[in-house]
């Protein structure tokens, strides 16, 4: 086990990387685009571009073979087409280079004799030959500390998160996702028809990698479900997991054949796994970044009853309605706060409870942390989700100062004496709206304080959070 | 009920209005935040502030009493403290005034003796008065073309849109929301405790309103639920209903107790209702929004099987399932359409069928438009889902012209043929995205494109056009 862990490290640490298949001139794809995007990501290690008919690509010195290069690359990175992949990993076998990302497609997705029989070849001469290879048919490994984000196309934001994914759209969206909001990710791999590594090898490896503290992992399926959804289990204990299962429904499932080649179905099995494992199952982009996030900065929960502030009569009935619905309790506070709250909040316009209707907490951060020391304080509170407004004309705000710099001082002191969550409402059309909501949204989440646009994303996430620990005690 | 049609009418159309019980000075609340709203709004007609002490209030001629305004206003808004109220009423009654919104609050929402007794007293008054009486406790009523606006604090945009709500907070959101997204709003009312008018006299008002097209609704609780939901049946029938039932759970029931003094039990009536009835049923104001568009603008559908428009392997699997746990079908194409894909497709890194992988569809306006044509022959599809992204580096977007005008112009002369949407996807925290993003869904909907966040709700949506036109069959 230690030495396959080791054995991957070289595919995200690489201090020199061969790309083979790199055409002269830019392109948005293949070889030239991995060049390109490395060079603007400002890899720091050594590019060896190999093209028989260049002596430069982009500037950089360019080899007519991998054996003409002066060092054993780290990473090769293949870009010929599937029936030229097989020569060069007999071509790396030969020099050494034993860590491999095999972009091309064309194998077994492809759904025919032909496909299926050249990846079969790929796969039986890289097992006997000792090479570790990503893909084929994927945009391989990532990790924004290596500067190797090629496919991430910015440098990226290095984080605690560990992305396991079987696909390249989806992955290079919830990498780009997890950084806009401030939470980084420690390495991702998108792993395409999985010949050699796969699921397991990946879940294996960053299981022990310190650096990753949350994995989130995008499955169509597995070759052997028993035997991964053992290992993930077990993984699970140690660090939380969350995996988005596609092809759940029958057309999903059969897209998936023509997308990675495998079979994604027994989903009876995935449903019990799930139920029993206290792995959190997510169904979409945005529940899996909630949940990722969720899990890997908020500390767990007591038990399932949230505190929510906020104002506005329906608001606090349709918030209620939210977290109940998601699963939460939204608990009746102790005497004591009650108290509390009929000593310190404005008599008019107000609501004390639970879901507290006070609109001063909106614009006054002072009375806001009180409340929500109240809230850390009362034993019949487990975690706080508290609203936030983007001021604006339709609610008639005020010119207060902004409160968020003091709210989020308060709560980088306190907030992980319980789990606390903001929401901000920013949906619809409105540019100015959506720019300072996703703005107030990243900052809060770059503070370590997850932000959610709904309530009932945010109670999602909680839920998550709370089953998640629940399973572990 | 002819009479009751145009008894109304002044709420939303009046040419003059006195507000009784404004102080000097400015305030976000209140009679002087109303008149200054009004002014900001430029409401054109004639404004009368009620003030013993003052002459003139914001650069208004203020009026001593009611009784000293020259003219019989159209609409008496009411800012007095509550036990004040009932003179004012009676004073109304006396010089003819017969359209009057309370804005106090201080009533049965109190939950105690008192406020009850109150509540009567005014509920008593009025009914015996002949006054058309909105409130007390609410925003009141709301109509861009009449500039009454106040507290949408914005002209605002008219449209055809129709929303009744026990929520002031949920109309000023859901107002704005809808016009951010161009989607304009004929009349809105906040109508809180509900003491003279309420749902059902709002209901059948808007129901013969020609400018209203959809009417969507926010209830806490109705005085008689089965008199109310057989109205509802029977508007639905011509316009269609989306209402969002609030208090569905224990704790937002007893909250809204608290909110507008109504209990909002009865849950297997409204079970019922909505499984019987065909009106659609919303939990979010996401949710409401999404579906109040789709139904104002989509035509009927002649089933619920989707042609699913996008790119991206993984993408594509996700998608079906999302579409598929909603409740859509994805059926196969045709094979006439999968001869036509195969011939205009691109052969390499799209797979043709449904959901469709063609990454030429995000680039190429003609040939999204040749791929969406055959769509709209395919017998095979009632309604077609079309993604848009939003350039950017992460997926090594190009540099090609924005298609964008182009699709629109296609879909202005085809959009009508089988319902057709839009997906853009640009959640997260980045502040660019965001706003390239809400303007692409903004600029959609205006041109009468519905668009939507996710595929997840856009398929929720669909499916609640589906059903509406299914139970009308």
């Amino acid at each position: 086990m230690e030495e396959q862990n080791n054995n991957l490290k070289p595919l995200f640490h690489p201090e020199s990387i061969a790309i083979v298949g790199v055409p002269r001139g830019h392109s948005r794809f293949g070889g030239a685009s991995y060049l390109g995007k490395l060079l603007e990501c400002k890899y720091p290690g050594r590019l060896y571009p190999i093209n028989p008919k260049a002596d430069e690509i982009q500037g950089v010195k360019a080899y007519p073979s991998l054996a003409s290069v002066p060092e054993v690359p780290d990473l090769v990175i293949v870009c010929l087409p599937a029936a030229a992949v097989l020569s060069v990993l007999e071509e790396c076998a030969r020099i050494g280079a034993r860590h491999i990302h095999i972009l091309t497609s064309g194998f077994k997705e492809l759904r025919t004799a032909e496909g299926r029989a050249l990846e079969e070849r790929v796969g039986a001469f890289s097992k006997q030959a000792g090479l570790y290879v990503v893909g084929p048919n994927c945009m391989g490994p990532y990790r924004p500390a290596s500067h190797l984000t090629a496919w991430g196309a910015i440098p990226g934001l290095p984080g605690p998160v560990g992305v396991i994914s079987q696909s390249g759209t989806i992955t290079q969206r919830i990498t780009e996702y997890l950084c806009s909001l401030g939470l980084g990710i420690a390495k991702a791999v998108s792993m395409g028809n999985a010949t050699v590594l796969g699921a397991m090898e990946y879940l294996e490896f960053m299981a022990r990698d310190e650096e990753i503290r949350t994995i989130g992992m995008y499955l169509e399926s597995v070759p052997d479900p028993r035997a991964f959804m053992h290992l993930a289990r077990e993984v699970n204990k140690k660090k939380p997991l969350v995996i988005w299962k596609g092809g759940e429904s029958e057309v999903g499932a059969s897209t998936a054949v023509s997308h990675t080649g495998g079979m994604a179905g027994a989903s009876h099995l995935w449903e019990a796994f799930f139920r029993q494992s206290g792995v959190a199952r997510v169904r979409s982009m945005d529940e899996w970044a909630d949940t990722i996030m969720s899990l890997a900065l908020l500390p767990a929960p007591k038990g399932k009853g949230v505190f929510l502030i906020g104002g506005g009569g329906g608001q606090s009935v349709v918030n209620g309605d939210a977290c109940i619905r998601q699963g939460l309790d939204v608990p009746a506070l102790s005497g004591a706060s009650m108290e509390k709250l009929l000593e310190i909040m404005p008599s008019v316009g107000s609501i004390p409870g639970n879901p507290l209707d006070n609109w001063r907490t909106y614009e006054d951060a002072d009375h806001l942390a009180e409340v929500m020391e109240m809230g850390y304080e009362d034993p019949c509170v487990d975690m706080i989700m508290t609203d936030r407004i983007i001021p604006r004309s339709s609610f008639h705000s005020g010119d207060e100062p902004d409160p968020t710099p003091a709210v989020i001082e308060f709560l980088k002191k306190n907030g992980q004496r319980k789990p606390t969550v903001f929401t901000v409402d920013f949906a619809g059309g409105d540019s100015d709206l959506a720019v300072r909501g996703a703005s107030l949204v990243a900052r809060l989440c770059s503070e370590g304080i997850p932000a959610f646009p709904t309530h009932e994303r945010a109670a999602r996430a909680l839920v998550q959070l709370y089953r998640y620990h629940e399973h572990r005690r």
